[in-house]
């Protein structure tokens, strides 16, 4: 185990909240911290290609604490849910899960969590990096419905990578084994409560395992490890290599408030058609028939490996400025670099020729327009 | 200067935003940043200590761009906003500025902007950390007025310490001697449009430059240094041992949405008697007849000087888990450790003696209860 983060180099005092399992991230050596819902997020343990590998080939183990709960339960939060969301819930059975964006009254997108419901009036939307609480009491102070609204104690690890599924069955036997894609179970390990969804982050097979009590943060992370030693498990980060070959967009790079589903490929999780409101339901409708303006594409960028990009890379067309790549990265067994392109639809059409400006290491690189996800997409997350 | 932070260890992709200043930060040698509104904020470039002596005897100059903007305009701002406060806004000219707590509906602090009031229906809140544009967005949806909510362009710096004023009247002229607490100009520097502030997070004389378009943010960061070499002018992060002497609060340590205002000292902002209503007003109403059941004291911790607190340290009684610290740190002036601990009422009263567990250092250290803030009162900030 390596030298841990000196976290003082990123935290000011106690604002920031630590995961039930920072304590044990520190102490397999986790090199960096991101800070996601005003909480630490283990980024690296590892070079980010060691890790990739790791979770193609093995299991990997990842504190995903910062996926923070909105729950929404009462008399009417089936209907205060939907009126959040532009899927419509009613096809979402309890005891399933559905990958939702939440949405403002100009289409714009606050967030894109999985939803979860536990009852026929109790949700969870595990959140992406805004502040749904705040949305959602927002919403509720003059919507007349009953409903309470909270931040729920849980906390999410995810087990990603082809021998998960032998972890998952370690630790919670058969019945995990039965779960279709999005669909979870509630249960518990040696009296420690937990919900195990059959979700994740990567486009390899994976679940996440949603901690219902924080102070047994320590004891699930030895367990895990326990259960996984045998299939050569290691705590990572997320790996954004495996998402970006995945075609998976992350909220606050590849889309924020200022974008609307259509333009970044989330068109099929707004349902027009359903009889009930939701917001932006005007909005979105017109979006549509107006046709979107600009795309998020993806594209293959030209030359050398590139480092992950840490800021918004522009786009050149004709010499003017016409986009930014929100994400981009290499991929080893691609032997690519891979990203994805905010353009005007116009540009957005497969085989379109851009330049991108790549500040990371000053260079202009050409790119080209081409089909995501970038891997067989028969291995891809079902649209669920 | 000092070798730059490695930003990779906190950053991941182009998710969080960098500010106007970023690149002056890194040049200027800033090495370490945290997370704040979704977006980098240089924490330090030296020694705390250093920081802080600097701060009391010349000026320094601080990037708080993550006092993000929520902006609010349209026939009904003024309502609007004056709904989103406990404040009474009536007392507020064009012009004029307030701290003010956006409250929740059972009177939780959602966040303590500093408003400022820039048109009879033009308003900026700038915010600590939560997304309140969120929360506003979501309240207008059904409250039935007519405003605009967006963030806008804008990106304040700090100038704090003795020497502030010399340095803001070298780049502003006359002007900006006559600016009484809390109050601002509109003006610009060589065509930068921005806003000049009598604000600050310090008890010091101080203000800040609020950049209305972030284009010009290198040019303002070396106007500023070099109106500031004669004064001494020195880059830092905020200081905390500054703010906690100075008995200022810092939302997600010492409040949250968890806490009403009366509870952390600041019922002053709360005007029960305005006639308009504003969210949580039944709830502040009740709280204030009952009385609070908990209190954050302001505490001086015995023993050598303690680090600043990365966690929210336990407080005992009789042995008995009762509260916790929310801010501690040493004060080199007073040659004593201060904090400020949540603790119920009836351990509040000053003299009260508790037992600390300093989490950081692993030591469990007496505490007593003190007035706050811990320096000559009549320094402090004017209730403004």
């Amino acid at each position: 185990m390596s030298e841990p983060f000196d976290i003082s180099l990123v935290q000011r005092g106690a604002r920031l909240r630590r995961t039930p399992y920072f304590k044990a991230t520190q102490r397999y050596g986790a090199k960096g911290y991101t800070v996601y819902n005003h909480m630490f997020f283990p980024i690296n343990y590892d070079d980010l290609e060691v890790e990739y590998w790791k979770l193609l080939n093995d299991v990997t183990v990842w504190d995903v604490s910062v996926e923070r709960q909105v729950e929404i339960t009462g008399p009417d939060a089936f209907a205060f849910t939907n009126l959040l969301t532009p899927r419509d819930l009613g096809q979402c059975a309890v005891g399933q899960g559905k990958y939702v964006v939440i949405t403002a009254e100009d289409g714009g997108v606050i967030n894109d969590p999985v939803l979860l419901r536990l009852g026929e009036n109790h949700f969870w939307l595990a959140l992406a990096d805004s502040d749904v609480l705040l949305w959602a009491k927002g919403v509720a102070l003059n919507a007349g419905m009953d409903v309470t609204i909270v931040e729920p104690d849980v906390s999410p690890m995810q087990i990603q990578g082809p021998k998960s599924k032998e972890v998952v069955h370690t630790l919670f036997g058969d019945p995990v084994l039965e779960l279709e894609y999005y669909f979870f179970l509630e249960t518990e390990l040696g009296g420690i409560p937990v919900v195990v969804t059959r979700t994740g982050w990567t486009g390899e097979v994976g679940y996440e395992i949603y901690l219902r009590d924080g102070r047994y943060g320590e004891e699930l992370w030895e367990r895990v490890m326990d259960a996984g030693r045998p299939y050569n498990i290691t705590p990572t980060g997320p790996s954004d290599i495996r998402r970006v070959e995945a075609g998976i967009l992350n909220y606050g790079a590849d889309m924020t408030l200022e974008n609307n589903p259509y333009e970044v490929g989330l068109g099929w999780l707004v349902d027009l058609d359903q009889e009930a409101e939701f917001i932006g339901k005007e909005a979105l409708k017109r979006i549509k028939a107006e046709g979107v303006r600009r795309k998020l594409a993806g594209v293959e960028i030209g030359g050398r490996p590139l480092p992950f990009n840490m800021t918004k890379w522009p786009i050149y067309h004709n010499g003017e400025q016409v986009g930014f790549i929100t994400s981009a990265i290499y991929s080893p067994r691609l032997k690519k670099n891979l990203g994805y392109a905010n353009v005007p639809v116009e540009l957005a059409s497969l085989g379109s020729e851009l330049t991108v400006f790549a500040e990371d290491v000053n260079e202009e690189r050409p790119a080209t327009v081409v089909r995501k996800p970038f891997v067989d997409p028969e291995k891809e997350i079902p649209k669920s």
